[in-house]
């Protein structure tokens, strides 16, 4: 097996095209929105007393031009862009060792955010259990015992096998093995894989083409902004947008070292999707600056409230990890006094990509009780 | 000046299509959006269980086909139907009176939900403060000092004069009448009144353009479902279809006597902007049964529970009074069974109405607590 460093090279985007051309029958193309009342407050200049108690107190604030296109992955199949890569595994496992011996095997997969399953994670399972019951091919699905019933239900529904285990990562890989020892399932990844990463980029193929055929002009996306978990998203936008002018930036919201790859996260977000340490072969993309221009973070009260303005203003529904772009937007002096001096008048069109929309009703009330 | 009934008379489809060449400028041709979880829940019988302590108990379930067109008006500006009415009473005024005699006048109106202003309230005045700033009109609203101060800076952040009264419709006429004595402004009622229903009626038209336009063929929709408050968006939507096959049918919440007009209406309900009496000429369109077929209405855990699956299955933010038409269509088997009988294999193609958007997160929180 090649090592990441030699597999990254093969992430073209040519790649993340033959992607999207296998699997456009399967997941649907989102929406691309905007928003001029959110356009109108991002490029609105900060209040100095906003700035109080921030690392950027005390500066003149910024004065940016922002036009948001919103990638509505919300409305995405399964609710979130991972359908895109698990449909994308998925074909590409059945194009390479036949039909016949998939079907026979049948794919097994975990919950990448495994660790605390909450409202809105196990979207990997999902995306996973919907391909699999698409192309007909059984599926075995890993879950920790403590899943929320909802999170179950919805798995279960699309016909999948859910096998339960604790909730340690040991007590996981014990499960996967002993359920693959006895059906020889095979392991479709949840984001540190080829094939996966090739699929989540195809957001960015269709983000680019939607923001062409609306503008209407040669001009191209200044800037293209996703949350990092796993890290598939970031790197299959990165990659898809690596030969073009389009800068993409990413959102972290712990776990990210100077430089240096975390291996475990243990920061504690309501951006729970995002609480994941980056993939190996991710990490060989999103730490290459001449793919990803920039690293920013935010604050846990920045997410409650581009959240609340996502649902207040444009009227929909995302979980807290997909606004991480937004809050940037918003409220990082760093980056606003770069859409101020790049972009200047004319401001700059940014690609954000809302990468999921799995909540309840129950958690955005606690989120703003 | 004409009784209602005469005014009635005049209230034809073509009084629509010609509000909307003269709006379609200012306001936004709103999504027609499809849900096909939404249209599967709705397509599953109900359990006996669910229909336990209802009306309904000990019927077999009904087995209709639905499949959903909903009209998202929640994505309209200030996020509700009433920006079309304002709009359109707002031209025809000027239109009539000339524009000098309105820029020297002004307009003047109050919230339709005067007794209790909350959070999804006051879109009349919202949409008038809007109409008249892009106008240049000079507008006076008379709220309750009650008034949330969201909604206050909302109406403020117009342009709009924002004059506070008590909260009583007595005090608030003496309010108006001072305001009037001393401007000469002109009062835009929220919506009993012609120019207001030919306004809200043209969401009927794009919603029938936009049908035939994605389903490629030449049948019509089945029917088209609206929530009734004071009434001016189900009058116009009647109107709008009385020369065509479509079925229009209202739901109610409180407030409905036995084919007679309530005048006060009492009942408490989560659906709050719902919590008015019927205009006089609304009155006029909506209880012809020629126009109107069908008089429905929902608990408050009904519109909870669609309100939930708008949220969560579609990730789009509405107003309880938005889902209203949704709650008959899952939990009434009266309806449910007229679907079945009617519709067949085939099904029914149903226009939904979401009326409106205009809630908080707080409020949400609230409601699922």
């Amino acid at each position: 097996m090649s090592t990441p460093a030699e597999q990254s090279q093969a992430l073209t985007p040519a790649a993340i095209r033959a992607a999207h051309e296998l699997i456009k029958p399967y997941i649907h193309l989102t929406p691309l929105l905007t928003c001029a009342t959110l356009d109108k407050i991002a490029s609105t200049p900060q209040t100095a007393e906003a700035l109080a108690g921030t690392p950027f107190e005390g500066q003149t604030p910024a004065t940016p031009n922002f036009r948001f296109h919103f990638k509505c992955e919300n409305l995405q199949r399964i609710g979130a862009f991972k359908a895109r890569g698990a449909h994308h595994a998925l074909l590409r496992l059945i194009e390479e060792r036949g039909e016949e011996e998939v079907k026979k095997r049948g794919v097994i997969t975990h919950s990448s955010e495994y660790t605390k399953l909450t409202s809105n994670t196990g979207n990997h399972a999902q995306a996973l259990a919907l391909a699999a019951s698409t192309l007909n091919v059984p599926a075995y699905i890993v879950m920790p015992k403590i899943s929320t019933p909802s999170k179950i239900a919805g798995t279960l529904s699309h016909g999948a096998e859910v096998v339960f285990s604790g909730s340690t990562s040991i007590e996981r890989e014990a499960v996967v093995s002993e359920i693959q020892s006895k059906t020889n399932a095979i392991l479709i990844p949840p984001y540190d894989d080829f094939n996966i990463i090739c699929g989540q980029g195809t957001t960015a193929l269709e983000l680019e083409g939607q923001f062409t055929e609306k503008s209407k002009s040669k001009k191209s996306l200044d800037a293209v902004i996703t949350p990092v978990g796993g890290g598939g998203l970031n790197a299959g936008v990165a990659t898809y947008f690596s030969d073009k002018s389009t800068r993409v930036e990413m959102i972290v919201v712990g776990g990210w070292g100077e430089g240096k790859r975390v291996e475990k996260v243990s920061t504690l977000t309501i951006a729970d999707g995002l609480r994941t340490p980056v993939g190996l072969l991710n990490w060989e993309v999103i730490s290459d600056k001449r793919k990803v221009e920039g690293v920013f973070s935010v604050s846990e009260e920045q997410i409650k409230a581009a959240m609340r303005l996502v649902l207040e203003r444009m009227k929909v529904v995302v979980e807290p990890s997909a606004v991480v772009g937004l809050a940037v937007c918003l409220f990082d002096e760093d980056f606003r006094r770069r859409v101020q001096e790049e972009g200047g008048e004319e401001g700059w069109d940014v690609g954000i990509v809302f990468s999921g929309g799995n909540t309840t009703v129950e958690a955005i009330g606690k989120l703003f009780s």
